[in-house]
């Protein structure tokens, strides 16, 4: 055994409890070993040295440099203690927090062994049922459909197929969702992402002057009211854009802090690094966005009010929390603890572009948008950095990051409103866009198309992604769209959405195996073969689609 | 550079800020590779891509498998982005979340670097500073000194020296701390932690009946007090136990349970099992302990009330956490952020046998008793298990659980009321138990004498371990009560107390050096040789002591 691979963390992603009697393990080690068992010898903390059971732990991931095996234990006593017992080579090996050792003395192991001490309920993190088969939409609001004919169009700079810049303004609004859910229904969408919707000069509204108004050039109250109805009655989820790590310059707070400076009431509310000139922490560079201090508790106790108040007021299902991974720990615990108290099944989505492990222990967030999935589809498809071995190396190593039930809660996305259209950054091919879909819906977590994906738009960074939805297109089919219905019919069957994925790279092909079917995936962008034929065609009913560069079969 | 044994964690002990604008990092690497440079390049998160600062890191720690590098940053932008940069065999690579490559580019660092997104104040854990130099003592208070001499003493049950069973009372109370406080100034004591003093039936009283009372054994509320008062004159802390897993079941929260069964209204406030007849969990195997349930917000609330009580009606310096890994986590982060902002330097001690990192990564407890210090001075002192490298990696290892800010306030201890002596276990060997009392003073952590250590006495398991404290043996002077004295002046100096602590083995012997001192030990309890000469005898004002198993000396 290779000891100085082998990594087990008490109380991680490497132990956690999904009730106060279940406890899944994980253990790592060396990918080139191959020990003839691994056990998990556990029992009741107080009784260990006395009295153990035993099981076999599975090999169930593997990644490029390590091999991870699993078991899930059902316990009697929500106290559990353990410790591995390794066989290799006819030899025992015992993994303790003593590290790997050839014996281990039980009598000691109060002092050594792992353990969770007691699983107390509250500390189990739950999972959002309608979100583990959840299928996602993201619509950047603006540039999807008008559908407030009666309204004031006179702010409407940009003409509906044009090009955007960063200063358009297309016309898109609430009601223009709404009036397309029929639609986004026929997709198989189950739940939107609506980019923000609050007051703001902005036509992407990030900048936010009043979180208590929906903004003019979208709609109003009623509107939203109007929407989440028609959605839920659709049984579709709405989760909106909670921009909590800054505001607008135009916040009425920011302003009397501006005018008054030190002896504003709101002066500690932003983080000020000089008084005169005014000089604040921003969002990025951008001075119109002025950081909120979410150390202050009066900031925390504002910002957790707006998120509950539009829970509670117009029932929506879920928040997105921009630019999460700058905003405090200690802010996200209090809104979390506040969201669910409101309502236990609504959602929260972190904009975390890295490893966000530490916002994912199950007091923050439910999961996040996985960049990470981003570039390892990137680096598969678009810049040839991955064949399929270190495809599936990655997806798996992504998955050993987190949690099962963070895993399955993850926001898997190819692009959004923050990066190139995933379609042109792959060269326009629109096999691949077909392929990593298939990739997408079928691995662990919550697919996520950014809106007009379907079509096959494309676009390059901000703003150019963020062009106007083709409503003509829409109404001609394509094969893009045929798959995008076809997998998210999977979706609807439970037994696919609760069984175990298993990623592998076989013959150089990409192969996912979830709850009773076979994908199979060809980086190139060439027909895939599967079980030694090449079909064409697109049909999902029979069984199987086989299109461009991939394949879903019945096994 | 052997890649499967490279580690870092962002936003974890691998990476953790001391103030918003102050950041340390660790990497993990194979103790068997040399690499020529290991760098940090590093920058802020909106302009990685562009501009970079490097620093170099250094080799702080090995253990038995790898060796840590670590190195402080100073920012200028409280975002970091950073990857690390190894130079080895003349070949650089890089290490970002996608692990070690040869390449890497900046380019696209926003999706694979790691980072601190943002270092919000109120995520940075903060030092209690007095608990960083302090030295500790534990007082059984039952077995301390009678200092009440008008009291009932009805219940005493054993004559003062004689054997203690489990059902004893010696009469022991606070009066008799109160009376010593001078003596334990004597012995450089700068902190106590008292076992619990509320109403109780037993002698330990950790089974507690009223939270908001003392126990008449122990005396009354202005005997703490006055406690409190005297001790702070004498610059020593006052830290009691607080027993907030499970109560007794004479608490009329109880009681009310078992008269009234599922109509009480206290019935969530335990974990009821069964109704008829009554069955919940408890502590242990301990009937009479029943376990709160912390997943109750009102037992939470009710337990924090007491804990803030204690510290605005008496001004407790700080609470040891009994049973704590068996308390729910939230439980903990609301008794933290209540406590903390009730008085700020009031530590928090976690009664944590095991790798205690999820909880002590700011938002639950300042430190715990690290009994893993225990079970590696056992290891090498008691049970032959470890040889001075063995132990110097052990301590290393131990360094590298959690950060630095918690190592400084780990409660290093050899025994406490739930183990065997040390003098004991190590065989009665005086030079020994110098030698391990000389390890605890100079050890990264705050060391904490048992009560009547000084004196050399012994004991086996509790009721053994608990021994009324000899008053007459007090009066004559011995070499470990030298020592702990000599130990303890050291610790009042800050350059001793601020200074990074080496741990290594040199010629079969450990050697720490501190802030301008050199700890020699030999594991043996034979004569330590410090720079080739032995001498005989304690001085410790002249810059060397040197005894049986070890020797200090100014560098």
């Amino acid at each position: 055994m290779n000891e100085i691979a082998i990594l087990h963390i008490p109380e991680s992603q490497y132990c956690f409890a999904t009730d106060t009697n279940t406890v899944r393990l994980r253990l790592r080690l060396d990918k080139s070993d191959a020990p003839s068992a691994v056990n998990v010898l556990y029992g009741g903390k107080y009784t260990f040295a006395r009295e153990r059971l035993a099981a076999r732990m599975t090999l169930a991931y593997k990644d490029r440099l390590y091999a991870y095996y699993t078991v899930t234990l059902r316990l009697s006593d929500p106290r559990l203690a353990y410790v591995f017992e390794l066989v290799d080579g006819g030899k025992t090996f015992y993994f303790s927090e003593d590290g790997l050792t050839e014996k281990y003395d039980f009598e000691y192991s109060y002092y050594n062994c792992f353990q969770y001490a007691y699983i107390n309920d509250c500390d189990v993190m739950k999972s959002v049922e309608w979100m583990r088969s959840a299928t996602f939409y993201q619509i950047f609001v603006d540039r999807f459909d008008i559908g407030d004919t009666a309204k004031d169009k006179s702010y409407i700079n940009l003409k509906w197929g044009d090009v955007p810049n960063p200063k358009s303004f297309a016309g898109g609004d609430i009601k223009g969702v709404t009036r397309r859910l029929e639609y986004l229904r026929s997709l198989g969408i189950s739940a939107l992402y609506l980019t923000p919707i609050f007051e703001s000069v902005s036509n992407h509204k990030y900048d936010i002057s009043d979180y208590y108004e929906i903004d003019k050039h979208f709609g109003n109250k009623s509107d939203l009211k109007e929407l989440v109805e028609k959605a839920h009655a659709a049984g579709i989820a709405i989760v909106l854009d909670a921009v909590f790590n800054h505001c607008s310059e135009n916040l009425c707070e920011f302003r009397d802090v501006v005018k008054n400076g030190k002896k504003s009431r709101y002066y500690d509310w932003f983080i000020i690094k000089n008084d005169d000139p005014l000089e604040y922490e921003t969002f990025g560079d951008c001075a119109y966005m002025p950081k909120f201090n979410t150390s202050n508790p009066e900031v925390r106790d504002y910002l957790v009010n707006i998120a509950t108040y539009w829970i509670k007021e117009f029932d929506i299902d879920g928040w997105r929390l921009d630019v999460s991974d700058e905003v405090s720990h200690l802010f996200w615990r209090q809104l979390r603890s506040a969201v669910k108290s409101v309502k236990p099944n609504c959602v929260l989505i972190g904009e975390n572009w890295h490893d966000a492990n530490a916002y994912l222990r199950g007091d923050e967030f439910d999961g996040v948008m996985n960049y990470a999935f981003t570039k390892a589809c990137l680096d598969f498809y678009a810049f040839g950095a991955f064949d399929a071995e270190a495809f599936a190396c990655k997806l798996n190593e992504l998955l050993m990051r987190n949690t099962d039930t963070v895993n399955s809660m993850m926001l898997n996305l190819l692009d959004t409103h923050d990066t190139h259209r995933f379609l042109t950054q792959a060269g326009g091919d629109k096999n691949k866009l077909m392929s990593a879909l298939a990739v997408t819906y079928f691995f662990t977590g919550v697919p996520c198309i950014f809106y007009g994906t379907e079509n096959c738009v494309e676009g390059g960074y901000d703003p150019d992604c963020r062009r106007t939805f083709d409503w003509a297109a829409e109404r001609v089919d394509n094969p893009v769209k045929s798959l995008v219905k076809s997998l998210a019919a999977l979706r609807r069957d439970r037994a696919f959405v609760d069984s175990e994925v298993s990623v592998a790279a076989k013959d150089g092909l990409l192969v996912i195996e979830r709850g009773g079917y076979k994908l199979t995936v060809n980086e190139s962008g060439k027909p895939a073969k599967c079980g030694g034929r090449v079909t064409a065609g697109n049909k999902f009913a029979g069984g199987i689609v086989e299109s461009g560069g991939f394949a879903v079969e019945r096994v």
